[in-house]
Formats: structure tokens, sequence, C-alpha cells
């Protein structure tokens, strides 16, 4: 069983979605919902405020992976940095889990779930619904966005899929992941402990 | 003793300094250095290098408050986009821990260190010493500009200073704090023991 969480980023409305990966470019839906916040607390109150919460969805599914929406900063410049500032909340959450965090871009989500970049917001929402063989998904378009992003990286190719490239059985995430985090661990003072829990992240995985 | 936790966000470079305020805008240095990422690694395994630093600093030195100088979105994009994704695994860190983040713009940092606002690197750097009553800030300037932010928050106003205006015996940045807190708990779902701890930090404080 491998379980994806998808994250779509925001202070007033974050999204999470978790699909499992099954065979055959097939999911299913595990957990999906809204976490929010109150747009007249302070900006740390609000970002701990989900940032707690994601906390929490991590340790209820223990995911594979995290699967985030990249933002890019041409928009409105003090809500992109209240979104920078979750998504760094969540590498964080993300690191201290051994779990690797992959960005993707709004179109690599759309044109993974609809076979087309350039999709727009329904039929992101109609096909996500449809692969999870579910009527609609309830709530703000953040959940079914975050349904989306967890979608993209589950039809990612897997181990066994790339086989020649990956030969140690991971993905290409797991694996950017682990080298970085191996270079990483060149420079700095980590315990002995800490690469134990790196070798079980690696046993649990797959 | 009041210490406090000053960080001057960075992908590549994260100043940290550590004072302890005491009675009449004095100070004394605790702890001071940089933490560094490696700027091959992947982002989120750069983040989370620095931010399990910083817990680990937090957990070392309990402060009463964490300052983190503020970024703005003028310059360099994606350099800001990782301060900002540093400064969001800060304010999760702080909110676990049930300690107020502060931001301050760098020229509150600036006002309180030099008296000007408009002063430049080497003038804050000589009075961060001289206020310390130290020789140098030894290492690269993140280091001194991590312990002006830090300055810059225990020079703010003290619970005796301002007893007119919070009678509750806090600072204004802890009473913003709180408040923002309380306001984001009416909707969420906290456990009494959430509840609790918080009230286990107010007892600490001070």
């Amino acid at each position: 069983m491998s379980v994806i969480l998808g994250i779509d980023p925001g202070l007033t409305r974050c999204g999470f979605g978790v699909v499992e990966s099954r065979p055959g470019r097939r999911v299913a839906l595990v957990d999906v919902g809204v976490i929010r916040s109150d747009p007249a607390a302070d900006i740390a109150v609000r970002v701990h405020r989900i940032s707690h919460e994601v906390e929490r969805l991590i340790r209820r599914h223990r995911p594979r992976a995290v699967s985030v929406e990249r933002v890019f900063a041409q928009q409105n410049l003090p809500s992109v940095m209240g979104v920078a500032h979750i998504i760094g909340a969540v590498m964080h959450l993300a690191g201290e889990a051994e779990i690797p965090l992959v960005l993707h871009t709004p179109s690599e989500v759309k044109a993974a779930v609809t076979g087309s970049g350039r999709a727009d917001k329904s039929q992101v929402q109609h096909m996500v619904a449809r692969l999870l063989g579910i009527d609609h998904v309830d709530g703000p378009p953040d959940a079914a966005d975050a349904l989306a992003v967890a979608i993209c990286e589950s039809f990612k190719p897997t181990a066994s899929d790339t086989k020649a490239v990956a030969p140690a059985g991971e993905t290409a995430a797991q694996r950017q992941w682990r080298l970085g985090r191996e270079r990483g661990q060149a420079n700095s003072k980590r315990t002995a402990g800490d690469a134990a829990k790196t070798g079980q992240w690696k046993m649990r995985r797959g």
C-alpha cells in the first residue's frame, strides 16, 4: 500500500487530500478536507494553526510522499509570502517524518489528471472525482486541488516501472530526496540515531 | 531571566543569535552562529536542514520570544521564496513550543540597535558588539544580524514598562500572539491538552 498526502497550500484555506496508489494508475480516496485559519489572526499563529493539523495528518496516514503545489511569485505578493510560509512549515514536517516532499507545478498537476496542462478548474475537479470513483469532491475547490496534486505524484513512474533508471527501487523523487539528504548530511553534525532513522524510512518504503 | 532567539533567515546561511535581556536595556550574549545548507541540495531538504537546527536551539535555550527579520519580496524572487519557507518552518516551531514569534523590519532593527533606521551594516555590527560588551561578532554578517534582531525585540517595552496598556503583564507582542491564538482556537478542534499547554506557557513567562 502506498499512500500520498497532497497539499494545496493556502493561509485562509489549505486543502489536503490523501490517496492510495494502486497498480495500473488507479487511485482510491483515503481522506480529504480543508484546514482554515482566521484572517484576523497574527500570521505566525495562522501558519501554525495549519501546520499543526498537517502534522496530525502525517502522523495518522504515514504517507510515502508529501506532494505540494508549487507557487509562483507573479501574483499578489503578500498572499504568495503566506503560501510560501505554509510550504516551508510542511517541508519541516516532511523532513522530521523522513518523507520526501515533492513540488509539482499547476500545469504538471493538470496534465497528470486531465491529460492537458491547460485544463480549467472544473475539468480538474471532474476528473479527480472520476479517477477516485466518486460523484464529486465535497467542499471548496482547494480540497479537489489537493487530491489532484496527490494523484499527480501517485501517477509518476514507480520503482518497478523504472528499474533501469533507479536500480535501488526508488522513485525519481525519492532518489533526489535521498541524494539531497545525503549531501546535506556530509556537511552537518547528524547523530548515528538520525542515520538509523533514515535507514528505517528506507525499510518502510514501498 | 528573559532569553530571546533572533533569526536572520536564509537558505544558504541562516544566522541565529540568543541574548539575555537584563533590566535597563542591557543585553548579554548567550549563543550565536550560522546554520548552513548545501546550495546543490533539494530545497525541501535545505529548509529542513536549517529548521531542524532551529528546533534544537529552541529546545536548548527555551526563549520567551523568537524574533525574526521580516523579508520583503522586492528582491530576487526565488531567493525570497526560500527565505519565506524558512520563516514558515520557524513559525511552526515557535507555535509548537508555545512561544510568540515576532517579525521586525530591517529598519526597526537598525533603529533599535544604532538609533537610526538607515544605519549601514558595519554600524549595526559595531553597535551589536558594543551592546553585548564584546570585541566583535565572529563569523559572517548573518550572525551579527541575528543578534541585532534579538536585541531589537529585547529592547521593546516590557510588561513592567507598560502596565497601563497591558495590565495582564504581557508585552505587546505576547498579547497580540495570545489574542491571535485564542481567536484561532475558537475555530479549531483543539484538545484540552493543548489548552493546558497554553496555560503552562503563560505560567513559564516573565
